[in-house]
């Protein structure tokens, strides 16, 4: 009962709906390949199970799982948690699955084309041929319509507030490793179509080192139409600084869809999260799959936190920048209750809870 | 959301409805095992199209398809049937799926052991562990609860009328490769307390030469509470002939759960059915897997059908009975569409229509 529909969104008129949206619940994907995840994924699981839980006390949770995971992950998982079985080539639910959009009445998939971060120019592994069908799979177990958009895309590298902004990075979707055919205005034409957009705010970069080519969702958000939180550093020797500082001022410049100045809020960074040795390692060296070595920086941001129905699930890194962004965040979701979860583990394996998570809205 | 209940249906007032009773939809498994179905299983691949098409007129149909054929089996299959990913070992959504029980607001499923028809003595192929999570499975998907029984049994070695009486052969369920520990009282008070069930009607024997080792599902079932149509033949040399006897002498020395006498409609069997050279050339040659060979007659039978909402899903062999059984099926089942499906690469693999699916009940 799922039908590949020729037209598109804006047409049918259906939107994207902004993650604070009411949401239908929340798709994962379970963390296994032992190239990327230490110790064959065992500590990744945890920390899986544990996002799983925090979130299914807020709304449904579904873990799409290999065949091979399939009686492991039902194990570890509580069972408020649904588990389904889903191929992929690795767990980040955000960037290879489906980007929802609603009218009043129901809910329709848009299935992006997904390269593994950048292909065969620099993409993180190869193959990514099962990560490319899980859009699919996931509008087939929920009996939805879906349609196929000719762009690569993850959505880890969009936010949008609902209302018509979508906000993104100049460093991943123009990136020549994802749509070398198109320009930015071909871009922006296709996200106009597909999620019903009116306006784009470009940003230039994301995190500094992080493997996604600058994923916004690791560095800005939308907390609610037209207000955002930005993660920042008041260390002007990181090369975080200068990043956050040209973010911070594209922001103060413009305004969103309906004409509003953005409210901006900082949220500070986590002092620097390097791969130790033991964790280096963990993890198995295979040609063709990004290496994990040690002492490498890694891309950790408060920003990279999932809204959920009447919760917000944050990371943590046991760093004295925790409890600050805690509360920062407590403070501009009063309506919501901020959960901390530990999120190295997650971290490790190159994006974070955000990355791992998927709302399907409530159309 | 599916949790494992630690009591029993019938404590918890849950019943095995009949197939006549309404369903909330169909699930299947698609075919692809080469050392069973022939040509890389291409024809009957075809042919479970032709099931799932004429069930999807009367309900929804879900068919389960490992990851490795998700694509060919969504381009295969019309847009109304939802294609979701379940790993298996063989494609027996009857025999290794799940049976769900009802009470008047909820389905839950019962789980049961699998072992391939026979296990390490006599089973069809090894290994048989895919098969073995198949239930638990479409229970997650549908977001229901399960019971694991400590019963190893497939789906057709049982039929139900609903109202308390369930009819099996003791050709299968008592022999010494399905429950050896087990004895006929023993089995009968496991399915009492899984299926709710308070009369057994022992058959003897199912078809000539079925490879189930007898599964009731292929040579009897209930058209309504109290009505039975059995195979049948006239010719006397038929080794069929004496075990059609002698079920339909059971069948007329018995009495349901109501109290009630059975009335009984043969319908009689296709010529004998034999695999051609070519037929056998087509499958793989696989130590451990029952070979499909030249000239063996396939257990053949018009029984081996399919009730769903408003209609009844009927295998043909291009035969002179094909049309008296249509016949005599739709005199018998006046409130429903007889639809006659092509059936004999289906047959090839072991089975037929009704082994090929299982019903959803409507709670």
């Amino acid at each position: 009962m799922s039908y590949r529909i020729q037209s598109t969104p804006r047409k049918d008129g259906f939107r994207m709906p902004g993650e604070f949206e009411p949401h239908a619940g929340t798709w994962m994907l379970w963390p296994e390949r032992p190239d990327n995840w230490r110790n064959g994924a065992k500590p990744a699981q945890k920390a899986f199970v544990a996002v799983a839980t925090a979130i299914s006390q807020f709304e449904a949770v579904t873990m799409g799982v290999s065949q091979s995971q399939f009686n492991n992950a039902r194990q570890m998982l509580p069972g408020e948690v649904r588990v389904v079985e889903i191929a992929n080539n690795d767990s980040w639910m955000r960037d290879c699955g489906p980007t929802f959009v609603v009218n009043g009445t129901s809910a329709r998939v848009v299935d992006w084309d997904f390269n593994a971060w950048g292909g065969l120019l620099g993409g993180l592994y190869f193959p990514w041929d099962l990560d490319d069908v899980v859009a699919r799979k996931v509008a087939e177990v929920e009996r939805v319509d879906s349609y196929k958009a000719p762009l690569v895309l993850e959505g880890g590298s969009i936010h949008v507030d609902g209302e018509g902004t979508l906000m993104t990075t100049r460093e991943c979707l123009l990136n020549e490793n994802r749509n070398p055919d198109k320009n930015q205005k071909e871009i922006e034409d296709l996200l106009a179509d597909y999620l019903n957009i009116k306006k784009f705010i470009w940003l230039n970069h994301g995190v500094y080192n992080d493997e996604t080519n600058g994923h916004v969702d690791n560095i800005c958000c939308f907390i609610r139409p037209g207000v955002v939180a930005l993660t920042w550093t008041d260390d002007k020797s990181d090369p975080q600084y200068e990043i956050s500082q040209e973010n911070y001022e594209i922001l103060q410049s413009i305004t969103d869809a309906r004409g509003r100045k953005l409210e901006i809020h900082k949220i500070h960074q986590p002092n620097p999260v390097l791969i130790t040795e033991e964790e280096s390692r963990g993890v198995d060296a295979v040609d063709g799959t990004l290496p994990r070595e040690a002492g490498d920086r890694m891309a950790a941001s408060y920003i990279n936190f999932y809204l959920c129905n009447g919760g917000a699930i944050v990371p943590t890194f046991d760093d004295e920048h925790d409890k600050p962004a805690l509360q920062a965040l407590q403070a501009l979701l009063p309506e919501r209750k901020v959960v901390g979860v530990p999120a190295r583990e997650i971290l490790l394996g190159g994006g974070n809870i955000h990355c791992i998570t998927q709302q399907q809205p409530k159309p």
